[in-house]
This record gives structure tokens, C-alpha cells and sequence, in this order.
């Protein structure tokens, strides 16, 4: 019974989380609505859940061909994906391969400087401090992972990072950063979890003379539409995923 | 000639750095000024500048004894050090004792909760861009610093802690936590530098119910009366270095 979400575990900005007959499985509603800073700035993007959620499920679907350990278990709907029950660490783990955004706003920096090799930062998912940058010292003071998590999601996200690099590379795509979330399974296991896509990547098509913005940032800074950015992007993918590439 | 500064080099918020005669030399001027939140409050404490450039020379001076290769060479008038020509790296090395100030601030935290083991921080010394949180890898993309120079002035800062946590022990105060800044010799070698002062440590007075501020939070917060406050680390540190304890 894939379709009948039952008890709503956690609305999220751009996610519901439902509890489902089988206590293993959640039922994952991607949602139109977008925000950015913070939730200071708030709008929506038609068609946003339906590409969220498919790209991430052929996202998830190619890290598991890879060896990645994830939560995806089936796309059940245009909007809906089933994924597996997990405690979700306090943490985003971000990894950039250029300089965009909030790292160059903090430290000064050009936009999209390579970075090599790729920098992992950890930020403390936590809407009323802002989602501060964390250390591993953070980390273990304020008891969000153990110092072994911290290595694993470090080595995990670095190993996502070339997978994705190749996937987004076969989308003519280029990924300058991106946010991961994990989480635990009852044994304890680290599994990739959240989403991937353009909310969560910085994706770039180099292709021209000027970079051209396909995610998020379209939205943030008004850099174009974002409708017709977020549908490209599904396009692109549909088509590699169709492709011999990928799948 | 001790006392004819030459060219101004560098004023900060706090001090002034003159060339002198010798090239291998500075001296360091200390003022009553005090700033706090990056310069956003402003003000001046009476005999600050005395009393930090007096303490900052009897603790470097304990401080070499100890082991801990630092600038220091001489106090030269009341508010005044002769202290070796460095390149001073661009970065704020904090260590903390117990959680208080921009931490819990940043994180969420109670003030006052020990923390075992002491919390090292890098932070990266912009005015520009307030001072922000920086991770090694961080400090590497920046070039502020090696890898190999950050490893170091981790475990420096860690040796400082424990010694200087005796130094204020033997005063009767608490170290909270505090911030230094290190500089590169002429070979290359790493010595701490700038200044050790009720300025850059949080100290407490914990003999009481409550822990008593005595440094510079008395400016910051409008704790108490900054002057007194300062003087009365000051009379500390002279009855523990005139004690059998320290010198």
C-alpha cells in the first residue's frame, strides 16, 4: 500500500515525512515549496516536487549500483519516494569542488575557484542557530556523531563526490558543491539520506562562455527561471539515465 | 635605545608595533583602548594598557621558561615590550576550557559547561569579514597557513592551555578560554606572539557561589568596573610571580 501515508512524521521545507504500515519504511512527499537564507526569502517552484524527487530516485538508484549505502527504496508516485527508516544525524556535510556561495560570502573569495582536492565541511542542522559550520571538536562537543562518524561521513561523502561528479558530468553538467544528509540504521550502519538534486547541488552547465546556473540558485538570486531550469535538469537526467551511460 | 620607537608598522585595536634600530626587533606599545564584536563598541579602560603589557611579560616570561618558544624579549617601560620581528600568521587560535562567549553563542550552548578535552578553534583574523570560523582544510584553500604549521599550532596551543592553566591557577582564577596569535621567524619556526592579558582570557574568580568575571567580558557585557577589574589581575599576577611559586 505505497499510497497511503499514514502518521506525519516531520514537515520539512521542501519535504513530508510519513510513517507507513511497515515501521522499516517511510514515505518521502516532495513539495513545490522553495526557500532560501535561512527560510528568510520563501516562494514556490512549479513542478519542483516531481523533479526533486525523480531525479533524486535515479540519483540514489546509480549510488547504490556504486556501492554507496542509501535510504531509496522505490520512486511510488510523480512526488513520492519510499526510503528507509533512519535516524537522521543533526548534520549537513557539504562538499565543494569550486568556490560558490556562502563559503566565498565567509571567507572572501572569488566565485568558481577550483577547489583541489574537494573540501567536506559539517554544519549543524539547526534553523534557529542558522546551520553553523561545525568542527569534528563541535561535533563531538555538542554530541551530534561520534569521532568515527565523523571520519565515515567524511570518507562516504568524498567517495559520493566522484560518483556524482561522473553522473552529473554524463547530465553535460557540472557539480560545483552539494549538501548530503545521513542517518542511522538500527544497527547503526551510516546511510546516505535526504535528497539530490538541484535544491541540494550546485550544478553548472560550462558548456558556453559563461557558466549557466541549473539549481537552486536561480531561485535565491533571481538568476533566471527557475521552472524551466529545474525541468532541464530532469530532462538532462532522463536522458543519460535513458542513455547506455548510466543504468 | 629602548625607548625610540622608529616607524610605525601596524596599529590594531589595542597596540601599536614600531620598527626600531634593530631590524630583528619591535617594539609593541600597549593602549587603554578596548573594542568588542569586532569594533562595533568602543571605548578606553584607565591603566588597560598597563597592566596587559605587564602581564603579558611576566606570563611570556613563565611561558619561556615552560618551553614555549615566544616573542618576548623585554618589558621596557610600563606600557611598553621589545619583542622579535615575526610574520605573524593570519589566524586567531582559541582554546577553550569551559563553554562561554561567541560558542555559546554560535552553538546554542549553556555558559559555564566544562569541556574535557579542551576545544581548539582556528579562526581566520579579516576585519572585513569578522573574524570567521575556518577548519584547516579551510586554512589550506586559503593558504593562511600548511597543513603541517596548523598540526603544530594545534599541539601548541594545547601545550599553552595546560601551562597557562597553572600560570592563572597560581593567581587563583580560572582559565576559560582564550586566544592567541603566533608568528614565523626568520627560519621559519612557529613562536607564539601577540599578547596573554585579561584582553585575550576569559578568567574567573570561582572561589565564590558565583564565578566572578575578571577580564575583559567586564567591557563587553557591563559586567562590572573593567579598571578595577584589570588591576586586580594585575596585583595577582605580582604576588604569585613574588611567591616562591612562579619566577
Amino acid at each position: 500500500m505505497p499510497f497511503s501515508p499514514q502518521e506525519l512524521l516531520y514537515e520539512g521545507k521542501a519535504k513530508r515525512i510519513y510513517r507507513t504500515a511497515d515501521p522499516r519504511v517511510y514515505l518521502c512527499q516532495y513539495k513545490d515549496d522553495a526557500t532560501a537564507f535561512n527560510a528568510q526569502k520563501r516562494g514556490s517552484i512549479a513542478g519542483k516536487g516531481e523533479v526533486n524527487c525523480t531525479v533524486s530516485s535515479h540519483v540514489f538508484a546509480y549510488l547504490a549500483q556504486q556501492g554507496i549505502p542509501n535510504h531509496f527504496l522505490a520512486q511510488t508516485g510523480p512526488t513520492e519516494m519510499q526510503v528507509r527508516a533512519l535516524h537522521i544525524l543533526p548534520l549537513e556535510v557539504v562538499v565543494r569542488n569550486r568556490t560558490a556561495g556562502s563559503l566565498c560570502k565567509r571567507l572572501g573569495l572569488e566565485q568558481g575557484l577550483p577547489i583541489q582536492p574537494p573540501l567536506v565541511e559539517f554544519y549543524y542542522k539547526n534553523d534557529a542557530l542558522g546551520d553553523p559550520l561545525v568542527t569534528p571538536d563541535h561535533i563531538r562537543l555538542l554530541q551530534l556523531a561520534t569521532p568515527e562518524q565523523v571520519e565515515r561521513l567524511g570518507s562516504l561523502a568524498l567517495a559520493i563526490n566522484n560518483h556524482l561528479q561522473a553522473f552529473w558530468r554524463s547530465c553535460r553538467l557540472e557539480l560545483v558543491d552539494f549538501k548530503l544528509e545521513f542517518g542511522l540504521d538500527e544497527k547503526g550502519e551510516i546511510l546516505l539520506a535526504d535528497e539530490i538534486s538541484p535544491d541540494t547541488c550546485r550544478l553548472w552547465d560550462r558548456g558556453g562562455s559563461e557558466p549557466r546556473v541549473l539549481d537552486k540558485d536561480l531561485f535565491r538570486f533571481d538568476l533566471g527561471d527557475p521552472v524551466a531550469g529545474y525541468q532541464e535538469v530532469l530532462q538532462r537526467v532522463l536522458q543519460a539515465v535513458g542513455s547506455q551511460f548510466l543504468l
